[in-house]
């Protein structure tokens, strides 16, 4: 089935919401594209549209030169992969996953993955699945610059934005965790706003504007504590630690007065009260930054 | 003092760097302005440049039909105004108090202010001391619509939007605890992100793009997750509550596994679990938002 085009043929192994985004986008592109999932049917509207569904992962392995992994975790991954069979379908082949997890992960995969002959790539998607095959779409890619460039062609069929960030194998998973972590723990802090107002009679619709004004505010104050990090200098002329320690306080306390869980906002205030303890209380919030680092 | 000119005069109470940003702009404005800090010697720039500086704090509230106060907290505020001769003072003034503190703290302060006979607005400033008398600061006020409206061409010479959230004075304070709820919480999922991204190699200037990216993705979903919360309905098809959770456990894993504390991700984490607990693994994360509203 990958024969029947000149093109560069791609499989796709797993097809949970991402992985039905990621074999749609080659699809649309024209890419002879062959599916698999662990879970038998999830193939059927991408079969429709013309892939070509495999039997089993190793079937789905041996079709194609390049295989893109999209499973939950790197335990899902290894179910997938580390088989005897589906090893040897993919010897000589190259894979190239796109499933989140840890930096060790990565690590321990593309070890996996070297001594098997396998061509490992990792990377993490940064963006929702409406984004695939669209100019919004954000691919990050860690690995053999090499083996990056020789697949990039049928890559950007998945639309957006990739980006090489090294050699290192674990460097896409090292920012995909430290991006999930920015955006989840502002998810929180928004479910929790919500949750306040509305105790206070401010319904969802009238927050959000102010939520996305907040929201709108925090990119360059992202660059300038970037910047502080970067120089060790943590300046808290206009806004010290002590005076959002101080907000902090009131959130919790009207949090809790309302009967609503504070157990983020405590954790938060916790961070910044051990920066005023260890004497940084005059510094800007940048300080608790560099505390974590320090052990 | 607040003679020599016909217009309108302005006394700011509180000379951190909030309180003189507000008198800056209102000097910079042609308001004639009479300033007052609890420790002296910190109106001295304020009054080379035309301020009339106070030698008490009645004093200064007797200077101005329009007393602006912007101290640490209510507690603050009480210590300043809940004396009998500031009282006096005040007696048929109007007091805007751009303090930040609790809904409920707003409420006692507008019952004092009633039995004493004291005009009382309360706002809040929801951006940073350099934005004051630029197009982007951000103001927003609670408490009689007449009264707002009188002394809003005053409160003009701040510059940036000026919202009145309606006349139950506790709005703009909850507002704003809501507000530095994402904010605070955003930094600090931000802050640890660092740290997590520098011990795998990542410089802090590496990350920032990418972190900017996040920031940049919040605006739109800040207003979905917002339309679910109005309607009750959270559709988790895209990205189910049991897939951010995985997300979470990478992150706590990681992070700890290099030392760093990850108690606000711990603590996230731990309200996710807990909407999966009660059967809504399924849905979005809107959900949180929902449960955390529910006793
Ligand atoms: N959805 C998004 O918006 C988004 C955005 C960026 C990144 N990602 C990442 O993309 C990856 C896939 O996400 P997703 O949205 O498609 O949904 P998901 O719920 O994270 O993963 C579902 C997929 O994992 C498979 N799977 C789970 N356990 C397995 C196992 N033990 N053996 C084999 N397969 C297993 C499922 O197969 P079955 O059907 O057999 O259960 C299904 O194909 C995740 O790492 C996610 O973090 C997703
Ligand atoms: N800075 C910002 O970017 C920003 C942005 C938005 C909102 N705000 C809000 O604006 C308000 C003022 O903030 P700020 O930045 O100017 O600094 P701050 O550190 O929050 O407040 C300092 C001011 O509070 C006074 N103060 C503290 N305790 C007092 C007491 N017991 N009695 C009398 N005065 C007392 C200080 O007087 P002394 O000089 O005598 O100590 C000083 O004038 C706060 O509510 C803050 O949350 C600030």
């Amino acid at each position: 089935m990958s024969t029947h085009s000149a093109q560069p043929a791609v499989t796709v192994l797993g097809l949970g919401p991402m992985g039905r985004a990621l074999a749609g986008a080659f699809l649309d592109a024209g890419t002879p594209t062959t599916v698999w999932n662990r879970t038998p049917g999830r193939d059927r509207e991408l079969v429709a549209r013309g892939a070509a569904g495999a039997g089993s992962a190793e079937e789905a392995a041996a079709a194609s030169g390049l295989v893109v992994v999209c499973v939950v975790d790197y335990d899902a991954v290894d179910s997938v992969l580390r088989r005897d069979a589906v090893a040897g379908a993919l010897k000589g082949r190259t894979v190239v996953n796109l499933t989140a997890d840890t930096p060790g992960r990565a690590r321990d995969t593309a070890a996996w993955a070297a001594e098997h002959g396998v061509r490992y790539l990792d990377g993490a998607i940064m963006t929702p699945t409406t984004t695939i095959g669209t100019p919004h779409a954000v691919f990050l890619h860690s690995g053999p610059e090499g083996l990056y460039r020789e697949h990039l062609p049928v890559l950007e069929a998945l639309g957006g934005v990739h980006t090489h960030l090294g050699e290192e194998i674990g460097r896409a998973a090292a920012h995909d965790i430290a991006l999930l972590d920015v955006f989840w723990t502002s998810m929180a802090g928004y479910a929790h706003a919500l949750a306040m107002a509305r105790a206070e009679g401010v319904s969802p619709r009238e927050l959000a504007p102010f939520a996305r004004g907040i929201a709108e505010i925090l990119p360059p104050i992202f660059e300038e504590i970037a910047e502080e990090a970067a120089n060790g200098v943590f300046p808290g002329d206009g806004n010290p630690i002590t005076s959002a320690a101080s907000s902090m306080a009131h959130i919790v306390h009207a949090s809790e007065a309302h009967g609503i869980d504070a157990s983020v906002m405590r954790a938060v205030e916790g961070l910044t009260r051990r920066a005023i303890g260890l004497g940084h209380g005059a510094d800007g919030f940048g300080r608790v930054a560099d505390l974590l680092s320090r052990r």
